[in-house]
This record gives C-alpha cells, sequence and structure tokens, in this order.
C-alpha cells in the first residue's frame, strides 16, 4: 500500500488580505502529479481541508476539481477528515453516497469509529479516521469522562485498539496537537494554556500515524507519527520551512518506507530586510520578485509612500516594517521639546522627498515659528 | 417507472423568525414513507432544496439523513437540482462521487446536459435535469444570444430535443416560471416585470416535465407539465392550499399516469379571525390550536396585550393584524378634536382593562382637562 499523505490544505485561505487560490490551486496540481507519478493507491488529507466551516463558493470549486482529478480521472481512493477550521457537517454532507467511489470524508464525530480499508496489490490496511473533536464532543459521543483532549484522544484509539484489522496494518489519521510539537503562528491554538497537548506516547503503537494541525513536517515521539505539514506557507513565520506532501509505503509483510515529496509554490513567502535603496535596486535582478513578502525597512528617515515604491518593483509586498524607524522612536524621550524637534525632522524629511530639494535656513526657520506657535496653542486649550 | 416528483423544499426556511426545521423532517420523513409505500423506483427534487446559498449547519445535517434513509435505506435512486434559493457550487460539490450511488445533485449549469437514463422493471426513462440559471449565465455557458429566460430555456430545451433517448421516455426537470401560473407570497421573483415569464409550450413535447419554483401544485399547457408545489405552506397566503407530492408513472408502453399523493404537515399555516373573546374561548377546545397562525382582531377598542393573551391559547401566533382597530382609524377625521377624543376613548379601554371598572364621571373630568392642557401646551410649542 503507497499512500501520500497531506494536511491542512486550508483552501480559501487569505494572507493579508491576500487570496491564495490560484496558489492553491498551483500546489495541489503537484499533489495530483505526484500521486499519479508514484502511482499512490491513495491519498490521505488530515484536516483543515477549507479554512472556515464556511467556506468561499470557489474554494468549494477548487476542492470539488481536485477531487475529480484523483477519484474520477486517477481512480484513486481518497480519505479525508475534519479539522479544527472546517464545518464538520457541511464537509460530511452526502459521505455515504460518495464512499462507493472510493471518496472517503469523516466529518462528525460517531460513535462508530467506521475503519476502512483499502486494498492494493501490495497488501490491505486499515485506516481510523478521527476527524477532530473537543473533549467535550468526546464526551457526549461516546458517553465517557474526559477533561483534556489527551484524555479525549485516549478514548478515541482505545476504539482503534480494540478493532481487530486480521492483522492488517493499522493507519491512524487525526488532527491534534502532540506535546513538542513545532508551532507556526499560522495555526490556530485548539485551547489556551496548553490544554491541547497530547503525548505522542499514545501513537507509537500503531504502524503509522497521519497528522494534521501543525504547518511544518515533523514527527513526534517516532518517526511514523507525523504532521506533513501545509502545503503552502500560511504566515511570514514560516519563511524557512520546505512544504511537502510524504509518501508512505507499508504492508503487512514490508518494512515502512516513509519520503517527503517537496511542493513548489507559485509565490514564495518571505521576509525582505534592508534600506530602501537597496531593495529596490535588487529587486531589478530579482526573478522571484513576485513573492509574497513582508518588508523590514531599516531606513532610520521617514520616506513618502514606501508601500508604493516597494510595489512598483514588488507587485506582492503584504506588509510593511518600518524597523529602522521604529528603533529611531523608541529612543526619543516623551518630553515635548524632543516631540517637537521630531516633528521638525520628519518634515525636513517629507519637503526633501517631496521636492528633492533641503529646506534652507530661512525655510527651517518658519517652520520651527510655525510649530513653536502650534504647541503653544495647543497648550492654552 | 415510477417517481415522485417533489420540490421546494426550502430546508432550514424561517416563518416571521419561526425555525420551521422540526416541520420540514416531519413531512420529508412522510415523503420517505409514501416512496416506499408506492415502491418508486425514483425521487426527483425539482429546486430550492434548501431556502438559501448558505444553508444552516441543521439544515445540512437533515438533508443529509434524508438522503441517507433515500438512497441507502431504500435504495432509490435520487435527481436534484438547484433552484434559484440554491447555492449552485455548494450544492454540486462532489457530485461526481456520488452519482455512483444512485445520487444524482446537479448544481451549476454545464454544457453537457448529462442526461442520466434511469432502469426500472417497468422499463428505463432518460431524465434531463437542467438547474435554474440566469439568462446571462446561459448565454456564457453556451456561448450563445438568450435575451430573456424564455430565450435562455429554449437553448436548454434544444439540448434535450436533439439527445438521442433511443426511443426511452424523456423527462425534463427544470426550475421556471411558467406564463399563467398561480404565484404564492413565499417565492422570490426570479426577475422584475415579468421577464421571468416562459410559455408552456416549450415543454409539452416531452413526456413528463418536473417543475419546481411556485409554491401551489399545478399543471400548465398540459397536464403533464406539472409544479409539484412546496413541501410546507411558507407564507400566510398559502393557507388554503394542498400540499402534496406527485407520483408519476410512465414507460414506452404505458400511458402516463399522474396522481397527487397529498401531505400532512406537523402544524398548519392559517389565519384566523374574530373578536378576541371569542377566538379565547374557542382557542379552548381546538385540537389544532398549535398551528402556526396569524390572527386578525376585529374589536374596535384598544387591548392591553393582545398578543399575550392570544399565545396563552394559541401558542405559535406568529402575526397579529389589528384590524378591527385599523378600520376604526381610518373613519376618524384628522381634526384636533377627533384625535383628542380618539386618546379619551383609548385610556378608558386601557383603564378598564387594567383595573377591571370604568372610569367615573369624575375620573374622566380629570383625565379631559389634562388633555386639554396638554394639547394647549403642544400647540404653544
Amino acid at each position: 500500500m503507497k499512500f501520500i499523505h497531506t494536511s491542512d490544505w486550508h483552501i480559501g485561505r487569505q494572507l493579508h488580505n491576500q487570496s491564495l487560490l490560484d496558489d492553491q490551486a498551483f500546489v495541489l496540481e503537484q499533489i495530483i502529479a505526484l500521486a499519479a507519478e508514484h502511482k499512490v493507491d491513495a491519498v490521505i488529507v488530515a484536516g483543515d481541508i477549507y479554512d472556515r466551516s464556511i467556506p468561499p463558493a470557489n474554494a468549494v470549486a477548487l476542492l470539488d476539481d481536485v477531487l475529480n482529478r484523483l477519484v474520477q480521472d486517477l481512480g484513486l481512493q481518497v480519505i479525508m477528515i475534519a479539522g479544527n477550521h472546517d464545518g464538520h457537517e457541511r464537509l460530511g454532507f452526502a459521505a455515504k453516497q460518495m464512499a462507493a467511489s472510493g471518496l472517503y470524508i469523516v466529518g462528525p464525530l460517531s460513535a462508530d469509529i467506521h475503519p476502512i480499508t483499502l486494498s492494493s496489490t501490495s497488501g490491505d490496511v486499515v485506516f481510523y479516521p478521527l476527524p477532530y473533536a473537543e473533549p467535550a464532543t468526546v464526551r457526549q459521543v461516546f458517553e465517557c469522562e474526559a477533561s483534556s483532549h489527551e484524555m479525549a484522544m485516549d478514548v478515541l484509539l482505545e476504539k482503534v485498539r480494540q478493532h481487530d484489522s486480521q492483522g492488517l496494518p493499522k493507519v491512524v489519521i487525526s488532527h491534534c496537537f502532540l506535546d513538542g510539537g513545532s508551532e507556526s503562528e499560522s495555526e490556530r491554538p485548539l485551547s489556551i494554556g496548553g490544554a491541547d497537548k497530547i503525548s505522542p506516547k499514545l501513537f507509537t503503537e500503531f504502524d503509522y500515524v497521519a497528522l494534521g494541525h501543525l504547518h511544518g513536517p515533523q514527527y513526534k515521539g517516532a518517526e511514523h507519527v507525523r504532521y506533513s505539514g501545509s502545503i503552502l506557507k500560511y504566515s511570514f513565520s514560516e519563511q524557512h520551512q520546505h512544504k511537502s506532501v510524504t509518501l508512505v509505503e507499508l504492508g503487512a509483510q514490508t518494512p515502512i518506507d516513509i519520503r517527503l515529496l517537496p511542493l513548489t509554490s507559485l509565490r514564495d513567502v518571505r521576509i525582505l530586510e534592508g534600506e530602501l535603496d537597496t531593495l529596490l535596486a535588487q529587486g531589478k535582478t530579482d526573478i522571484k520578485r513576485e513573492d509574497y513578502l513582508m518588508v523590514r525597512l531599516l531606513d532610520k528617515h521617514a520616506i513618502l509612500d514606501a508601500m508604493g515604491k516597494l510595489r512598483a518593483i514588488y507587485p506582492n509586498v503584504l506588509h510593511l516594517e518600518r524597523t529602522g524607524l521604529m528603533a529611531g522612536q523608541q529612543q526619543v524621550a516623551l518630553s515635548r521639546d524632543h516631540i517637537k524637534k521630531g516633528e521638525m525632522d520628519m518634515f525636513c524629511d517629507f519637503f526633501s522627498q517631496v521636492s528633492g530639494e533641503s529646506l534652507t535656513q530661512a525655510q527651517q526657520a518658519v517652520m520651527d515659528d510655525l510649530l513653536t506657535k502650534l504647541h503653544n496653542e495647543e497648550r492654552q486649550a
């Protein structure tokens, strides 16, 4: 049995108000191509299919297209579970009618854990898709005590342990936060204060564990207890991550084989740091200048329409930080005199940017008078 | 081939802010039972499955349950098209993966009209599901001229005419407004000023036409060009309608047989008219006092908390009209004296309702003075 493990597609997500649908379509296209190239039997998506419980219509249309390609065109089996971002009822609609085609979507948690046995020429495997569930949901569905995420997960995993797979390998699919996992800024915490953490030890006994939630690819506790990571960088904190899907091969007789298949994004997500003139000059020969950028400007003086100037070269600057200016401002003491001086400096910068010339001494004197007068009026008011 | 034709389920709809989900579950249960009792081969739902393009999650869960009962439990084939209320992309998600189970959902219009041949022991029939589409959508999808709903429908029907059904009967499923059809208040107009009207003649050549949109069951042009009507009364204007589904039997050799199967609602939707005391007295022995009611009170005097008094007997009064009071008010001329007299009358009614006694002459005099004083001040202001 050979399958691709992926997760955290977050279809419909935006990055700083920029739609990523084209980027998502581009990378999902690669997953379809990789599935074909490696002749996999199945694709497993471990939750956060959509970014929101009510995804935009074009996100629904994109997922529909991807599933048609995988299931109808390539004849693959696909198992998806709902993550903490998904709307469980919506995602699970008509799931029973899809199963006959080899598409298994598990939305709301149910008391039957519905193991799915998939067949392949190299042996069969039993998959246990466990959708994301709050401890309160687990308590309600299984009528049990489970105050923490870990206790709730143990209730679910006990069902998996008890199920007789007839000697076939057991693969658990889950969307949760393993203790010690490294986080990115784009994950929405499952719970406040660390109550969402689950010991990786709970999972090590299974043959493979396909996890979703953390956006960086990683394993915890054992090499076969894995996060595939998201398909795109969904925050600038992920700039140094390498996104991939996980290719897994396992069978009753064969030792497990795990490989990462790298994904290429249409536009990278990265941080540029430097002075404006340097960045603008570099940009002219930067073949990746259409990447999604956060720019940290080190210039210490005011700049008129810095964003506009940057976007003329780098069209997808999404966020601008005036690191240099902030550093300068932090040094300014809060006395009235200092603030006045700050305004004068700001105006000098502004004037020279607009006119291309520096203020003359006479002009400076007029400006200084004006500022003093304004501050006096302010004090009297 | 025996099938049930129904439409306009509007799952998730409210009536005067009252959720109808229980009522919808109750009547959909009957449709499942009728399908089993009459041993039908298929159920056809001609649009407006949901009431909104983004239905609430409990509406999605109800439809999921109904489809599981029809498709999984009864083994029936179900064809649904999107109506003008439905979100086409959302409703059509994963439709290709459902078809293998006998569930055919047609969301967005596509250039292929996808005829569906359903088999039965009494012969096969070809169904042509045409989802609701604006003329602009038809122009775009078929790259044609079609300025009106009628011209757009003709483009679609031409595809149906051209399709070779190998001598099998042709059933068209459509969601539109036929010219001359009788409307209810609960339908959302497809277009302003009558541009949505389509001649019934366009449809008469087909063996059966399963229509949705109009909420009263009716046929237009010919007996086999039919609206099944909605499953519930969705406005008080429908109080005298009898809701039903349509049972259709047809085959290559057999003449068509059409019967209406009545539906019973959990709570009826009706208008009560009369004086408060009479209605309250009647209500005590009214076994249908939990119906959804619009009450028209004929009393000509002011009544304190009429809604509260009515709801103590009739818990589901959704709307109250003071018909008697309105009629009285219309007769009042707009002179200052008449208005003053009106206020005095109103206060007398109010006082006797609260205290259970009439105003004494002395009390009336005080009140009269007060009103005169108030009006004088008002005039001077």
